[in-house]
């Protein structure tokens, strides 16, 4: 008998039709002859209107508070979710983060999960077998105080639960069949992989592709827990994300990754004296802005231009402190642009393919799409262009690797 | 510095406005140099929302996970209301049931508080002398499950509170300004009483005045807890429910109560034989069901009839079981009637002052109301009468006991 987590999302819960189709799959499964921890999100709907009876009353509230509000948002659905297993016939109970002996570090509204204490759950799966329905982005901390673990919170949940659990596999239900080598709606020949490595699987994550949440398959990979991707409303196998893949026949290359949420910020004629990019960019650093693609002019005239990227939110700050320090770093002026977009291909031993990286540039070329700037790494090759180009980017590139 | 427990009712925090009025309230209460506990019931809204989404579901959900889901709505009133209080600047925590050591026995949906570990509570007092917003109607079994309180629950919680920390007052708002010698609604010169004994309430409340529940005002009695009921929209005191009070100068009659939920049944024809009456109320009283008033006719050719009231939920599941039992019992037919009401006037001492009781029928008998059943106690006197004369019953009994 295997032991499986499955993590339902807010769309696989919006209503009560959608509880019932979550329902039949988490008995099925059971039907088969596992043992099932559910984890859920909110339905869609209650947060938005939990996040607005908030606004309303006090837009500071503090994260404490609001951590204690949300956190209803996910006992809502399980509780509705139980109920629908309950008619159905089976052994079932809901558990809210405390109860389920997830404990996690102080940081309200982006708490981290320190261990999960699961004595309960056991039990609860000990008698009967029973499921176990779990609210997912939520704990509690030292304070027995209700945390809330932020964005991708669900994800981050069911990982660790399939983790401190030993659980045989960590389904991850959404409202796509899988990961695909694009997205779908913007690549028609887009297809869905089989299995996919934890290192790719982070690069298309932070690359934007919104299937799976960074700190999820940080936290998979660290534990070795197997993890699958797939729709709650197609009943077809979805994509193993795992460590090592079986070899793809054609290409090393695994998707094709698109991401809007870049500012590009230019430091036009520098001086050119040393120091001067460590200056830049520890500043950055300081104050907690990631930068991600770096690029620096040839000097001339005895001046440099120096151009990198940052998320699109943190641009204007970026700019701010540097703008501050202008004196010390010795430049003429600064620039932001936000109409360029980030489009990166992925796939593991990448970097000892070399083709990979111009059969790339010349899709692009051969498309006429001027490219901005470029950075590679182990696993990816990335390239900025205009936003207004991004989606044919795409879809040339996608068309040079995949189609046959 | 005293300690003031305060209990807001579900439309004393249906919406923000109210909310930032009771935030207002409580924090007036505060700056007047008190520390304050506030038990909060959830938005009527939510509750209703909760209960439809429940019922398209599982209209037959176990109670267990009703209590999980209804639990959420005192959650999100607290964090709503401690939201508020941060936005004026005090310093303020909502707790759920179990942060704040609310322990129950296992009766999901109908609990009996077993106690109150007041650690949490006494400690976010003592820091900063915070606010703390504690929600009502629900604690924790031994389980560690969530369990809610059933009806009156949240007054319930306020009173045990107000125990378990030795507060000085208990205040319960509500959407009155305190209790009335009778419903305001149907009669025009009801007096707001300024003080009334525990008995007095009980009797009142159990009769349907609907200010306090019974348990709230039965856990004030056993532990001396003073209460004070009093509106959260008027700015004025309310009415005292304690021990003793002051005698009120002409009238041992505290109020008139009217009770609309009796069903009468009757047993016709009964074999007149010794333990016919036992054995019809113990049938009963194993069936949990409460009897009322009895009315026992005087025999007639060896024959005599027998009848009383019971709550009118109740009626149909007694006739039942008579039936069942009808050839050991021995009667020809069974009669059910719902249109009828109880109205009964209250007051400590009446017993001590007959004219009381005759005061009552001869305002009845002048109005020409016909009284179909009569009951007395040491501190009521109750009739049965058609439900249709009833609202002018209580009417021209009020106008005899408390009009110039």
């Amino acid at each position: 008998m295997a032991l499986i987590v499955q993590k339902f999302g807010g769309s696989s819960v919006a209503n009560a039709d959608r509880i019932r189709n979550v329902a039949r799959i988490i008995t099925e499964t059971r039907e088969a002859g596992n043992s099932v921890v559910a984890i859920l999100s909110a339905q869609g709907d209650t947060t938005d209107d939990l996040i607005s009876k908030a606004l309303e009353i006090n837009p500071k509230a503090s994260k404490r508070e609001m951590d204690m509000l949300l956190s209803t948002g996910e006992q809502i659905s399980c509780s509705l979710c139980a109920m629908a297993i309950e008619k159905m016939g089976y052994p079932v109970i809901s558990l809210t983060g405390w109860q389920a002996g997830i404990h996690t570090n102080r940081a309200y509204s982006d708490a981290r999960i320190k261990k999960i204490d699961t004595e309960r759950i056991q039990t609860e799966i000990d008698r009967n077998n029973s499921i176990v329905i779990v609210t997912g982005f939520q704990g509690i901390n030292k304070y027995d105080d209700v945390t809330t673990l932020g964005r991708g919170g669900s994800d981050t949940s069911a990982v660790a639960m399939a983790a401190a659990l030993k659980a045989d596999l960590c389904q991850i239900y959404t409202d796509v069949e899988g990961v695909y080598t694009a997205d779908p709606r913007l690549v028609e020949n887009a297809k869905k992989l089989d299995e996919i490595t934890y290192d790719e699987m982070l690069e298309l994550a932070s690359l934007g592709a919104q299937v799976l949440h960074n700190r999820s398959v940080e936290m998979a990979k660290k534990y070795q827990v197997k993890l699958e991707v797939l729709s709650s409303f197609a009943n077809k196998p979805g994509t193993q994300v795992k460590e090592v893949v079986k070899p793809m026949e054609k290409t090393h290359v695994v998707g094709v990754a698109k991401d809007k949420n870049v500012g590009r910020i230019a430091l036009v004629e520098l001086e050119d004296r040393p120091g001067i990019a460590y200056k830049v960019f520890s500043l950055l650093s300081k104050a907690n802005i990631n930068v991600d693609i770096i690029l620096q002019s040839i000097g001339r005239d005895n001046t440099k231009d120096i151009s990198f990227t940052v998320k699109r939110d943190d641009a204007e700050k970026a700019k701010e402190i540097l703008e501050e320090h202008k004196s010390v770093i010795g430049f003429k002026r600064i620039d932001l642009s936000f109409n360029l977009a980030k489009i990166s291909i992925v796939g593991a031993g990448m970097i000892d393919n070399p083709g990979v990286a111009s059969q790339m540039f010349q899709a692009l070329y051969e498309a006429d799409i001027n490219i901005r700037m470029i950075s590679t790494s182990e696993i990816k090759v990335s390239v900025l262009l205009d936003e207004s180009e991004a989606e044919r980017a795409v879809q040339v590139i996608h068309q040079s690797f995949f189609d046959e």
